[in-house]
């Protein structure tokens, strides 16, 4: 049964945007909405783990003062962010979902939360992860789960879960997330919001607590694309390149040589996404992405946590903890064939954008699974949810591609995600194939 | 006791291709040298694996015709070279030292021998090498040992020490290597030749078979700095930056914080430094260059024989086998975090070139060790061979760094080399130290 919609629920960044210089509404009062739709609603969904009301209201007053005084810093301007945990915010504790982290407070923001300040964002409070970001579920936490405010007995998705769930339940208009293997795509997916992953490196990942090097991306969540490309744009600084105007040539990509999916879940993505031609990967591909995903991902995480693994051990969440131990398993030859097989198949898949700019299929292949669920039936097949919810999202972050998801509507009352896919400086293509498509409308 | 000195002895590329212009000499008699002296004076020393005469005389008629036309393809025109057997030479059997590879003959020429060709090079032959290039000393080859000319019951050094050999012997003038560890610049010191590894990158490794990507460098080998120069500028195809014309900053990089060497090696290389003002590595840099090394190479080393080290082990050399299944052991964060630890060591490793252009170390801390000896004695202490070999060659493959050894005089009638090392871009102000420095004559 779906939580009560907080004051966001249906009201985009644009929207709110054009209330706040109408003055039909403050930042202040946008400000003290989200505070009070935490305190009320999140209880329920445990989407975020502290809040700064001082911090946030003083940046609302501040954001007000400059627009009545005529300095409008933008679309993001007194606009309520939730910043997920793992993204340092100065004078916040980053628990990062983890009792090896807590009560630690960083003194400097993140690049990226620096950028969201100058762009005039109200930093809110700080989102729940999963454990170190290490897992797509969203439900291992020292923060505790964070649940979809679709149903909150099932999973948000993750890791960053608390980000889309706030959304997703109306608590702020727009969050930060990262995503190594589809940590924004899939909780925003699962929760009915949508969810941008820039490529890699668009913006920075200083000051971003690492699961990932190679993978690791930060990205946005909002309610429509629209708000997503509003939030992209502030946190690069830089303008999205033109394309002539012309029309963005998509595909739908079959998704099932990564994995046989709900096929409710893929019919409703395919119908979101209009009638494109269909394209396939060259055989073999979809498995090595995969497998080349796993290997990068596991192997740099181990190194990220090797001395806490090896001298605090019970700190870590039991399931965590027994991933990071078979990860650490794996010898330095795998990687180093993973990392070249990396460099290989970004070959291999820029062929798919020779006759198209975006690709187009589902974010995730089934809809949210109640919480700590671990093994699903798809197909009559038992299948683990873990590989179901990263199987169309991490080949992405492999190849380092932007990555779009919007929702494409509900089978059984649960959200599904549509995704479009591009190649890097292509991203105004994906964002006019977004809104052409049946995706930009929150809610639907 | 030293083996009969071959025909280009004493004789410089430079001084050849005089030589050659003024009608003294031709590219056939210089071809017809070199296959005289490998038949006659190479089964002591074991230098090349198989020479093409064919192919060998055809290319010089082809030079000479040329030249005699008045088309005249710079220094290395007409010149003989050897090829290390890692190097694919197309027609040319490329065991690489392996019985895994008995018979393989490559079809393509390595991207830096089409360099050779296209500045009228004359290629030989093969040269010797290490198996697989996995090791620094030059003695464990399906091919048998490589021997040092100054003492054919001394090792060459490796893994490049065919190449070393060849031209020490004075059997070729000009050799090509590639440089790992130190797989160019050790067999050059411990011969008493010059031996150039340029900057990471700067002669394409496209057709030279792998021993760590990361680490792979091709270099060359000659009599003194400046043919070394002539080759490097012949096969990058680009002339080197000019200075401005001002004097290469020296500075003398204690060699102790590596490894405590022979001192009268080091003593015998500082002279031919001159008496350059002396800096240190940051404490703990050395130690850590070293196992940043180490991880990379056999990580990297295992990644590319982990199929043949599976299906037919007993091909291998039972001494690089022991190596590769220890190195099959290291688990992946442990690269991981070296190649992040690489990174890192860029920048402390920078500052040291802050005030000077050049530094200036021995090459190696000792002399050619016996053939097949792996512990020996230095200082009163028993130390491992390959462990001192490496010591001082290593940190700049780590660094990608333009690193050039030259000869500095004997010690109980073995080769000492001094070893330049400067920033990429800096390489004329390398060249000009060697030939300002001590150096830079050939059989000092």
């Amino acid at each position: 049964m779906p939580v009560t919609p907080g004051p966001f629920a249906g009201r985009t960044v644009s929207d709110l945007a054009l209330d706040l210089r109408a003055g039909r509404v403050t930042a202040t009062e946008l400000t003290r909405w989200a505070l009070d739709a935490v305190t009320r609603l999140d209880p329920a969904i445990n989407a975020f783990v502290c809040v700064d009301a001082d911090g946030a209201l003083e940046a609302a007053g501040q954001a007000d003062r400059e627009l009545a005084g005529g300095a409008d810093r933008g679309p993001l301007h007194g606009m309520p962010v939730g910043v997920k945990d793992l993204i340092m915010v100065a004078g916040l504790p980053a628990a990062m979902g983890s009792r090896h982290f807590a009560g630690y407070v960083p003194d400097t923001d993140a690049a990226c939360v620096t950028r969201l300040r100058e762009a005039g964002a109200v930093i809110v409070g700080k989102t729940t992860t999963h454990e170190f970001a290490y897992g797509p579920t969203g439900d291992r936490s020292a923060n505790g789960a964070s649940r979809n405010p679709r149903d909150p007995e099932r999973m948000s998705g993750g890791s960053s879960g608390g980000s889309a769930a706030a959304v997703a339940a109306g608590l702020v208009p727009l969050a930060l997330g990262t995503d190594t293997g589809g940590s924004v795509r899939i909780p925003a997916a699962l929760c009915g919001v949508a969810g941008f992953k820039p490529a890699y490196g668009a913006i920075p990942a200083d000051g971003v607590f690492p699961l990932s090097r190679t993978l690791d991306h930060v990205g946005v969540l909002a309610a429509d694309a629209r708000d997503c490309l509003a939030a992209y744009t502030c946190l690069t600084g830089e303008p999205l390149e033109e394309e002539g105007g012309r029309a963005a040539r998509v595909a739908w990509l079959d998704p099932g040589d990564f994995f046989a999916g709900d096929p409710r879940v893929v019919a409703l993505a395919r119908e979101a996404a209009g009638a494109p031609e269909e394209v396939r990967l060259p055989g073999g591909v979809a498995a090595e992405l995969r497998d080349t995903y796993t290997v990068i991902q596991s192997c740099e995480t181990v190194a990220v946590h090797a001395d806490r693994l090896a001298g605090a051990p019970e700190l870590f969440d039991p399931e965590v903890l027994e991933r990071l131990r078979a990860a650490a398993e794996v010898p330095a030859w795998r990687y180093v064939r993973a990392m070249a097989e990396r460099s290989r198949l970004a070959g291999v898949a820029g062929a798919l954008f020779e006759r198209h700019d975006v690709l187009a299929l589902p974010a995730v292949l089934l809809t949210a699974p109640p919480l700590l669920r671990r093994e699903t039936v798809l197909n009559g097949a038992s299948v683990a949810v873990r590989a179901a919810l990263l199987a169309l999202t991490s080949p992405w972050n492999v190849l380092g591609l932007p990555a779009l998801t919007v929702p494409a509507g509900l089978v059984d009352g649960l959200p599904v995600g549509l995704q479009l896919v591009c190649r890097p400086g292509r991203e105004r293509l994906l964002f006019e194939a977004a809104a052409a498509g049946g995706g930009d409308q929150p809610g639907k």
